[in-house]
């Protein structure tokens, strides 16, 4: 069976990412390339996942300028090893802390919980900028 | 139950990855930060996957420059989101083109299979020079 190699455009991307699970964050940070995985749900179109104030995290996505927003990348993908199908979606954009009170209800809303568990009070929303994505197919 | 979070050293990093599978490989390229999986297979310590030569991702790991090797990110994970518990594991290292007949010939013996098809006869490995990983846990 030839694979067939598909890309996505934003809406089937954003259709397949929709219903959450585990993504994986990147990011340039203090000590090179940093990727990740955490828990993420979808709100408005935005990827929120939750993170610990002062954790690494949280202090490698803030500039120090408020007005400043780190650009990050997200992928999520499904991969099916044995039926060597799948694909992936990766998404560019800022990285905004959600620090009002109303924005942590929102977030909060998503139901988003940290894999890695803990307090993780602190969530973190990417807009994205930019989408793209990839499927792999079996002809027959 | 409270989540463990646990920092793993080198060796056991390698340990977790040395069944091979579907890692991430993320680098800074043309169109900024790149994430897709790729399967992978291990060789001597070193990450191995495929790529079509002349792809992108060929064209993005090489610099021009014989000498110079283009500085990668290769994370891979296992996240039990009902459990809440998981790990991950990341390396850094330069993309090394196994060009030669002989590499080539040690790529096909890992069996490293490109889950996306196709001809893909290009192998590319990541020797780590920095690895990091961790592990959560839940203590009952």
């Amino acid at each position: 069976m030839e694979p067939v190699l598909e890309h996505l455009d934003a809406d089937e991307c954003l259709r397949l990412i929709s219903p959450g699970g585990v993504g994986r964050l990147a990011y340039s940070g203090r000590y090179g390339l940093t990727v990740f995985p955490v828990n993420y749900q979808m709100l408005d179109g935005s990827v929120v996942f939750r993170t610990a104030e002062y954790s690494p995290t949280d202090e490698d996505l803030r500039t120090g300028m408020p007005a400043a927003e780190y650009d990050v990348a997200f992928e999520v993908d499904s991969v099916d090893e044995a039926a060597r199908e799948g694909w992936s979606v990766l998404i560019h954009g800022p990285a905004h802390h959600m620090d009002t009170l109303t924005e942590h209800g929102q977030a909060m809303q998503t139901g988003v919980e940290p894999w890695a568990g803990g307090e993780r009070a602190h969530a973190i929303r990417i807009t994205p900028h930019r989408i793209s994505g990839r499927r792999i197919r079996r002809r027959g």
